[in-house]
């Protein structure tokens, strides 16, 4: 086998590794199969590259065309992704980590293309939140908008996941508007650099977004500024060394850490063996010890079982983690495949005899275990290895030591808030996850324990078929957690979209936010348009473009006929003393849904036309009574506009209805589909 | 005049101010009034007693009780609030002044009472945006929840506002249920000391929930974990000191900055000279280098006018600043009143000259100007002092050099986009305001320069009379900025109160996340109530209390007869042929307000009860087509309750009708008010 060189692409150039490159050897036969990393990246022009040549161009996009780029990257991946299955064995990844890393890479990509045009605008300026009144007319208003940072994502990423690791981060910032370097860990960087290979071939980026490194950073950081981003995965000493950086530290450069994190599950005390959530939980924890062969900053590193339940549990645990086949991950039968490297394997004997120095080592020896098929004593091969520690109150390696790889630790609690300390003796982890049929469990663990962790994952029979894992991070999902983790938060949808973007309050009249937000707003200029809004197409509809309807009157024959007919005879509507008794009402007054009715009534245009169907309807609130010889009429308002398909786009309607006095009785939003 | 000794609040005591402890001068006259600062205050003992007891006490509260906390907080401070101004004027203030800084803290209090009762629940939980469904048929279900961190707040506050200094944070940290330790800054700590002994001797506070430094801080910092925060104003270079200590960084304690920033305000390209924009622009610019003697961080720093404006906006402000009475600020005839303090007055003088290397002094000279009713030599008495820099591109000090006092300089401007750069070379501010009348201009720095600043202000002459200035950051949007600014964010709202709480993604299915939120979530159990739910009052209605309705065809009569009723005769419901070439439906089709109208008197228990209106409705989705001949029937459940009075509280129904294949053709949220 040929040793492979791998290039970094900087500037628009692929370069290869020069001198001083580190041979990277397979996790599987110990030979030596690529070198990478070299000393001649001028980093100052790859910055440049991205700040003057990608950011400009991502910038010029709307969220929803960075949204559809996203999802053709994710299937551009995906037709080719096979490239990417066939060289990750090398790392130790099985066939089934290779989905966890590669399909669920691709997956993140099109959760935020999908999220980035459901939930953001076809537009340049996103809004955070909604408006608020600044002064008692309205005529002055705040808004929250967040718009691209103008500098770059440095993405320096782990070896355990050269393909997710580098995706979870990128979908957020090409998203966000943000170009990005990618500087993945050397021993499994060659996956990593096929997989940016792949993408800027199928010439769906523009040109900037995306560089990577695959030596070291050289002064990239020294070179950072307010507008950059660097997210950092990987070792707390390495997010110490970085976070401490005074450049970075003086400039204000945004720093996000995911780290490491000694995540507990907690069986339920409601879950003992011959329920389904005991079962369920030996499952769950053997697997979280053995994907990946453990080398997951979600794993499960302590299992928290009441006192009576820890042998039940190590029987059970060791009973199926006996039939892990160990062995070259390419083959099927295989069930855990190596650690990354001889030296990761080193680490975590280290790691492991610190444990063993406070808990018993109960199922796994690394001197005496079997591998399937490869050479145990080339390979970064471990067994899966699972300790008791009988107090864990007063141990403390148990707690503070991640050993990253299919090593955990079995401690019993006397009841749920002994649990929830031990939970947290953790410092701040990833997750934590307990499996119980009881809600009220769950919930008191969310209380005492939450402030602990940036996710808490609770399972049993009802949701045990749809379950992502514990040890899933989800694009919709927030990951990362408090203290020990890092302080970061990465993904969690939009809020990760956010990370690579500034937030600013914007104040002013209406008009002013109207045209800052693509938004219509209460006081803003109304348009007049050529003809009834129902008669124009998606395209044609300006923001602000205004419908006055006639006026109707309300009368008692009405309300009458229409409780009659609907079946809502209300007192409200009914009974005039009873209506008068009531805080809200002077008598009798009208249906909410006939005020409704009426108002359509009002403003529809009833020939076939560009509007093709009313699909819902938001934020109603009905702000005053109507009462028998009151008359309504409508104002009906184009306020934001928003793309579907190919053919039509949403449209959302500002309405409001004003009574014979001016007052308004009601407002909502209408949302229509238009064809364009 | 005696010399106050200012205490600390120390774990329940005041404690006096020891040996080496500092004196304060006034800043009128020049007099000792007071000494503060000792070495003997116990940090832990403080720390233990905010976690030991403050914090349990918070967060045995939910956020409405806490909420209510602070609306008492806010009205005995405003019945005490003549003892706070009469003690201020010698930090050199006037009585406007105090409003902002007196009167602004307590109203900040208020907006904090309103949201949190308003925007928040009446529980423990705060739910962070919506459900996310995590499998296809939703028994697994994402949400995220914020909790109170079970640490303290360490607020360390800047001189210039003493009272909202400290409330700003206080308020957010009190609503999130975490106790405070403040740390004033000692030249103005006399008046803080005042605003705590007023809130502790309310005792509308926990015991813990708030305590004092008027002195050191010791080794306080050493002694923060995960769960505390450290919220800093004050300068760049003490901001750096504290965000480098290695203590802070490696446990990820969470540090909040408000720093040194150069904010800029632009005149309008369209504000020339005789627009209303114009005048506005002189006034801001004048209020905002005069008022608090322009200590504020918020204060227009650099003023940027169109080229051939330069000189129009000189001569204007020259006029409008050449009548700004100096002096006393106890005087009603006085318009600003003296600097903080001697040092402060040289620290401002210094800064002064390095800017005038660069551009030339136009108005204000601090050897020869007037001051009324004080010894001018004595007070730290300044002059207002306008620059002008010819040549902003070259300069570098106008554009880094904060002098904290009334000192601002104009630039000229040759286009938008210079402008925009010029702004940007702060490198990042709290704030920058644009005084124009064209959206399309606001639009335009928006999108250049949103990314450098916290907060961009726009003014015309549409808002200027509701508008709130350009340096008051307000409670509900965010203040802080990027960068320079120090990368921070306070108030803003709900995201102020979540710097206190930890963000936690839960998993589960939907009975774990319904009683983790208090929010019933579809798929969660259904609970049959002993009546109809319109008949229970609001306290014995459980959350996920469901009534099925019958059933009730919809004819081809039904929505001819409603179509004729309301005058809705929109095509879809009306023309067979026209509703077919729809992509959306079959033929014709029922319309959703009908449905609407069916469905309540399908729910709506018709006798005088303990529902009291409905009052509105949110996220109606119509998901499927009812063609004539289809039967509906209605779901209508207890999804979430929170109270609004004393004698009602709202009460959201989630909201399906199904059709006769039991496939849900709408789903809403509904809400009533509901009797206790």
């Amino acid at each position: 086998m040929s040793i492979q060189k791998i290039a970094s692409f900087a500037a628009g150039e692929w370069i290869a590794p020069g001198a001083g490159a580190r041979q990277i050897a397979s996790a599987i036969t110990g030979a030596v199969i690529a070198e990478a990393g070299n000393g001649a990246l001028d980093m100052q022009a790859m910055l440049d590259y991205a700040r003057g040549t990608g950011g400009p161009a991502l910038r010029a996009m709307t969220f929803h065309q960075r949204a559809r780029m996203l999802k053709a990257l994710g299937q551009h991946l995906n037709a080719h992704k096979q490239a990417l299955y066939d060289i990750s064995f090398d790392t130790g990844a099985t066939q089934s980590d290779h989905m966890i890393d590669i399909d669920g890479g691709i997956g993140t990509l099109f959760v935020f293309a999908s999220k980035g045009r459901r939930e953001m605008p076809d537009d340049h300026i996103y809004l955070d939140g909604g408006i608020e009144q600044l002064g008692r007319t309205g005529s002055f208003l705040g808004q929250h908008v967040c718009t691209p940072l103008h500098g770059v994502g440095v993405h320096i990423n782990a070896f355990n996941f050269p393909v997710w690791g580098m995706l979870e981060k990128l979908a957020p910032t090409l998203l966000a508007g943000v170009p990005a370097i990618v500087k993945p860990a050397t021993d499994s960087c060659y996956v990593t650099e096929r997989a940016v290979r792949i993408m800027l071939e199928s010439g769906i980026l523009p040109a900037g977004a995306l560089q990577l490194i695959t030596g070291g950073v050289g002064d990239l950081l020294e070179r950072l500024g307010m507008q950059d981003v660097v997210s950092f995965t990987g070792s707390a000493d390495t997010a110490n060394l970085l976070r401490s950086n005074r450049h970075l530290l003086e400039n204000s450069v945004r720093f996000v850490a995911e780290q490491d994190s000694l995540n507990a599950s907690i069986l339920g005390p409601d879950a003992v063996p011959g329920t389904p959530e005991f079962d369920l939980f030996v499952k769950e924890v053997s697997r979280e010890m053995t994907a990946k062969a453990g080398q997951k900053c979600t794993a499960i590193r302590r299992i928290l079982a009441p006192e009576s339940q820890v042998g039940a549990v190590i029987e059970a645990l060791s009973a199926r983690l006996s039939k892990v086949v160990i062995g070259d991950p390419r083959a099927e039968t295989t069930r855990m495949g190596a650690l990354v490297s001889a030296r990761q394997k080193a680490d975590v004997l280290e790691r492991a005899a610190l444990i063993g120095a406070e808990a018993e080592r109960v199922f796994g020896d690394p001197e005496n275990f079997t591998v399937e098929g490869a050479d145990k004593d080339k390979g970064a091969f471990l067994p899966p290895m699972l300790f008791h520690c009988a107090d864990p109150d007063g141990a403390a390696r148990v707690h503070d030591t991640e050993a990253f790889g299919p090593v955990s630790t079995v401690m019993g609690y006397r009841d749920l808030d002994h649990a929830i300390d031990i939970a947290k003796r953790g410092q701040g982890s990833l997750v934590a996850s307990v499996i119980t049929h009881d809600p009220a469990v769950a919930r008191r663990v969310v209380l005492g324990a939450a402030a602990w962790h940036g996710r808490i994952y609770i399972n049993d029979r009802v949701s045990m078929k749809e379950s992502t894992g514990h040890g899933s991070p989800l694009p919709h999902l927030v990951h990362g957690g408090p203290g020990r983790a890092g302080g970061g938060e990465e993904m969690g949808g939009v809020r990760g979209v956010k990370h690579y973007m500034q937030r600013t309050a914007i104040q002013g009249s209406p008009d002013m936010i109207s045209a800052i937000g693509s938004k219509w707003v209460p006081g803003a200029t109304e348009i007049e348009g050529p003809a009834h809004p129902f008669t124009r197409r998606y395209g044609e509809l300006s923001i602000g473009e205004t419908l006055h309807s006639a006026a109707r009157t309300v009368t008692l024959e009405d309300i009458e006929h229409f409780a009659a007919f609907t079946g809502d005879t209300f007192y409200a509507h009914m009974d005039e003393a009873a209506a008068a008794r009531n805080p809200f009402f002077p008598g009798r007054v009208a249906h909410g849904y006939l005020l409704l009715s009426f108002a359509a009534g009002l403003f529809v245009e009833p020939n076939e036309g560009p509007v093709l169907a009313n699909t819902g309807l938001d934020n109603l609130r009905f702000m005053k009574p109507v009462v028998p010889g009151d008359s309504v009429k409508v104002r009906l308002t184009v306020k934001q506009k928003t793309p579907r398909t190919d053919d039509y786009g949403e449209v959302r309607w500002n309405v409001t209805l004003t009574n014979q006095d001016g007052d308004q009785v009601a407002e909502y939003e209408l949302l229509t589909m238009n064809a364009f």
